[in-house]
Formats: C-alpha cells, sequence, structure tokens
C-alpha cells in the first residue's frame, strides 16, 4: 500500500470519529496527541507497535525489541516537549518463546523505561502465535508549559537536528542486507531533557522516526514552506551510516531516505531565539546541529557533492518503502534511478 | 499456559520496572491504572488487545471486532468510575482485507466510541499478515472525585451487578460451537454513567470482562475474603444464557464459568450506603441486581438447585480455560466434573 493509499485511509477513518473539543492538535499536525486538562495542564498520548519491523525481520534481537517498544513511544513524547508521566505495555507473545528470550526483551524494556525516566504503569499480556508488541506513552505539561507541535514554522527559521542521522537506516541497511555484524543492536538515544528544551524555543517539531527525508517531507506538507539544507549529508551523517556508505560505495543521502529513522528530533527555529536556545543547550552539554533554513518555496533543495544543490521529491521517496512488496534491492533500485536523474540534469 | 503461570510472568515483569511514585493502585488491584495529577485530578488509564478472541475464532465479525476494541478498553475506566478523556487505536490490519470489511470495523468502533462517549484521539495504524486490534483508554477525575478499585470491601458487603450476567460466554458457547445464529453479534452495554455512581458509593468494583466466577475471584483474591451468593445462578442469568442452558441442558453456572465475559460491573456496597445508592441508581433509570455478600472466610458459596450451596474453586476454574491447548468439549467436561463432585458430596 503506498503512502497516498495509507494517507487516504486513515483520513476516511479519521473523518467519522468521535473527536474531542479538549483536544489542540489535528491529524498529522503533531508527534503526540495533546489534550487539555485546565489552563494549567496538557496530556500528551501516543501508541505505536512494532509489529512491521518484527515480521519484516527488521528486529529479532530480544533486548532491541523490548527497547525499541518503550522509544518509539517516548520519542514522540519528547517531540512535543512533555515531561514523561507514564507507560502502558501492549504485549502478544508466543506460546513457544523462552523465558530467557522473554527476560531479555523486560531488560530491554526496563533499561529504556529507565533512561527515558518512563515509569511503566501497567499494561496487557496476551499470547497469539505471532509476537505483537506496542505501547503507549502519556507525557504531561504543567505549570502553563505548552507542546511543540509539527506547525509553527515560518521562513527563515533554521532547521537543526538534536544529533547525527542516517544510524537508522545504516542498521536497517546491514540488517536487512544480511550484514548485521557489529550493528546488531540499533539502540536511538532518548532526547527526552532535550524535548523539553525544544519546546521552549522551537517553532515546530518532529522526531525522525521514519529518517529524515520523510519527516522533513512532512512537516512541509503541514507547514506548506520547503527547507532549504545548507550543507551535504555527509556533514551531519553519524559515524555508522557514513561507515555503511564507504563500504558499500553508496551515496550519502541514501542514508535519510530509508524509513527506519534514528529517533533524533527535528526542529525549526526563530532566528531570534537562536543564541538563547543554544546558550542553555549548551549549558547541558548537548550540541544541537544546524541543517538549513525554511524557505517559503515548498520543496527540499539540498547541496549534493556531485551537483551542487538538487531538488528532492520527498512524497516520491516516501512513497518506495511504503509498497507491501519492498525489497531492499529494489529500494537502492529507485534510489539510484533518482540519484542518476540528477547526474544527467546536472 | 496457565494462570499460576501467567500470573508469575506478569509478577516477574513487574517486579522489575521503573514505577511511578504518583501512581495510586497496585498491580491486580484496580481495573485501570490510576495516576494522581495534582490535589484534584486523578488520571485512569487501561490498554486492552482482543488478538487472543480473534484468533480463537471468538471474534470474526468486523462490526463486533470494532466494538469490542473499544468496549473491552471503556470498560475498564467504566469500572474505576471515571469520565471518558479519549481513546487510543493501535490497528494492526491485513494487506488483504477488503475495504468493505475495514469501514464495517470503523463503523463499530464509531458506533462503541459514541455510546461510551469516548472520542478517539488518534493511534496508529499498522500492515501485517495477521490482525491485531488494541486500544488504550484515558479516563479522568476531576474536581476531587476518587477512584473506586478492586480492594476495599469488609465482610458485611453487600454484593451488586450491573446487569445480568452470562450473555459473553452464551455468546462464546454458541459461536465456538458452531451454533452462532441469531446470537451472531455479542454487542456488551457500555456501563459508564453506571461506573461513576458506582465509584462514589461502592467499597470495591471490577468488570466482568473474564466471566463472573473469574471476578468473584480476584476480589477474593485481593480483599482476603470470600462471597456468599444468596440465590441461585437461574436468577441473574440473561436470557440468552438461559436459552444456551435450556436448549444444550447445561447447569446455569456454566453461563458464569467461561472466561468471556459481559462487562458487567461487579461492585460491593456498605449496607449504610445502600439505600441512598440505590435511590440514585433508579433515578437513572438504572436497576443493579443483588448477587450476595462478602464473607470473612475466603471461599466462594453459591446456592445451587440441586446441592442446596456449593462451594466454588474459582481458581480451578479460572486454570481450567487459560491452557493453550483449551477446546470447548475439554472445558465443558472438566465443568461436569466440578458438577459431578458436588452431586456425590451431597
Amino acid at each position: 500500500m503506498c503512502v497516498a493509499d495509507e494517507t487516504t485511509v486513515i483520513e476516511h477513518m479519521v473523518s467519522s470519529f468521535l473527536r474531542s473539543s479538549a483536544q489542540l492538535n489535528t491529524l498529522q499536525h503533531s508527534d503526540a496527541e495533546l489534550v487539555r486538562l485546565n489552563e494549567e495542564m496538557i496530556l500528551a498520548v501516543t501508541t505505536d507497535s512494532i509489529a512491521e519491523e518484527i515480521e519484516h525481520g527488521l528486529y529479532d534481537d530480544p533486548y532491541m525489541i523490548g527497547w525499541m517498544t518503550v522509544a518509539v513511544n517516548c520519542s514522540d513524547i519528547a517531540a512535543v516537549g512533555a515531561s514523561p508521566l507514564g507507560l502502558l505495555l501492549n504485549q502478544t507473545l508466543t506460546y513457544t518463546l523462552e523465558p530467557q528470550w522473554v527476560d531479555e526483551m523486560q531488560r530491554g524494556i526496563n533499561d529504556a523505561s529507565r533512561r527515558y525516566a518512563m515509569p511503566v504503569l501497567g499494561g496487557d499480556t496476551n499470547y497469539s502465535v505471532r509476537l505483537h508488541m506496542s505501547a503507549t506513552a502519556i507525557g504531561i505539561f504543567i505549570h502553563g508549559r505548552t507542546p511543540v507541535q509539527r506547525t509553527g514554522s515560518s521562513p527563515g527559521d533554521h532547521l537543526y537536528a538534536s544529533g547525527r542521522l542516517g544510524s537508522g537506516n545504516a542498521y536497517a541497511f546491514q540488517k536487512l542486507s544480511g550484514c548485521a555484524g557489529q550493528t546488531n543492536w540499533f539502540i536511538p538515544v532518548p532526547r527526552m531533557t532535550e524535548g523539553a528544551l525544544v519546546s521552549k524555543y522551537a517553532s515546530s517539531c518532529m522526531d525522525t522516526s521514519d529518517g529524515l527525508i520523510a519527516a522533513l517531507d512532512q512537516l512541509m506538507a503541514v507547514n506548506r514552506f520547503g527547507f532549504v539544507l545548507t550543507s551535504p549529508p555527509h556533514t551531519f551523517l553519524a559515524a555508522d551510516a557514513l561507515e555503511v556508505c564507504r563500504a558499500r560505495e553508496l551515496p550519502h543521502w541514501f542514508m535519510l531516505a530509508g524509513p527506519h529513522g534514528e529517533f533524533e528530533l527535528l526542529f525549526t527555529l526563530p532566528v531570534a531565539h537562536e543564541e538563547q536556545f543554544l546558550d542553555e543547550a549548551s549549558s547541558i552539554g548537548w550540541q544541537p546541529l544546524r541543517l538549513g533554513t525554511v524557505t517559503p518555496e515548498p520543496q527540499l533543495m539540498m547541496p549534493h557533492p556531485k551537483h551542487s544543490i538538487v531538488s528532492v521529491d520527498g512524497a516520491r521517496i516516501r512513497n518506495i518503502f511504503t509498497r507491501s512488496d519492498r525489497t531492499l534491492d529494489w529500494f537502492l533500485g529507485e534510489l539510484s534511478q533518482i540519484e542518476q536523474n540528477w547526474r544527467m540534469q546536472s
């Protein structure tokens, strides 16, 4: 199913739902659902499952499955800037799992829960023929603090990432091509503290759970603006992503194009707030990466080492990997086609 | 896996989790997790999946699957007496589902959401080879209102149900024996309004999602008291459950022993509150059913039409159906064995 279809399915569903008048966000405009409780408090809630990642063989290590069940949900709470309140686990185990395997998964859940300071409130444990893990994370804003959403940026705002990018796709590339080796685990860094700081200053924010290009495309769609990246991808790729590109002779931007992100935060900052934000970031030992600028034109422009600057069709790239018959080779073929088109244009 | 094992697995998991100091309930002591937000507000959250019911063929109608995904979660919110705040849906659809089938499931979700006045805040939609539906429901107590938990009853309290019982097991019996017919749908009645009223007066409450005997056994375990039922099961069975017993020549208590409950509320009421509670119930057109009394002895005593009064081993009965190799015939055989033992004792 392609993105257009999936979005249509979801929009069709949502159009008929009973909605809450207390809900602050609309569909696709926030990483977490935001519900006003009173003048002083806002609740942030999100649910995510990792069924597809397990089914496609991307996650098979029990510790990682446990960690990611927590991480994918906490990342959405971090992206709106809420403080962690608690987690509900929805675990469907299989009858044949070894107790040690389940213990190892619980260890991953526990470690992530502690790293994100997100207590486990409870959950539901079922048994089935197929492993299915999901969770719900709940965050809160108190004392009149407010969330940052995906919308709100303006042309001229600076685009930042909370850290180096591409590790998620580097892991996926290694795993799906059977070369996991030393990248056997993918343990994204929690950005809960950084998210709280981002929400004080940023005009918009979302996490890179689906990769950088998908996130930028989503931000463009809801803000109706565009982005120009100020330096080529290799300058902000993580070491493992650079290494995969070097070893496999892949263009660096491939590590931003896959749908398996690294759970960093991507946010836009009004220039007037930048100095104070960077000072405060520095005071907690954090160095956000400047990636580019918001532009009035609704397109994504990226410096390319071989072709000066190229226009990236984010919607097309997102579509590639959301077909049900996706394979790694086919995906790489499609990306190579885009790279060739740029080469012919230059 | 038997109940003892499952409880052990869950207790083992929970013992290592990071817990929240704001959480009011402990494991198994409440139908929903309860988190204090401030002096005035308490959050109630719960998550439940219906994977097992789908997998065992108990639910195959799309409307019913949609309805139940919402209902099982709302029922837990009703059982603590919270006001509905919102729902998160976690849907894993399959690639081969017909759009009409998905629409019909959404219609079930929508209808239940409206009947429970529980708005849909958002969710996550995935695709897999196997259908998996779960949700998280969120309720809230404001203005200092407080939840009712499973614990808190005292000997002498009266035991009530919010409505007639056995429909859930009657449906399951018909469905699993291939005689669904007119009981093609099982659409439990929302008890949200009643739950709010119960929480004002009751000393303890839980829903009968796992059937009456399992619920009583759970209440006994956490309160360390017992129950004596004051009248035999046929006096409080629902019409469809009575009909199944008549047509298939089954003892009435079988409809209370299966694990597929009817999502009524089961609660204990201090005698001093009874009159005022019943007046208020009557004013909203609701007639709760008096089932029995809390006893100091930790056992469940039930009048039986043929054997005066019998002692029901709830833990044993719960165990029967939680083995992975369960079949309807085997289950009925085990229950018949218990019935025969009573006959021999009398």
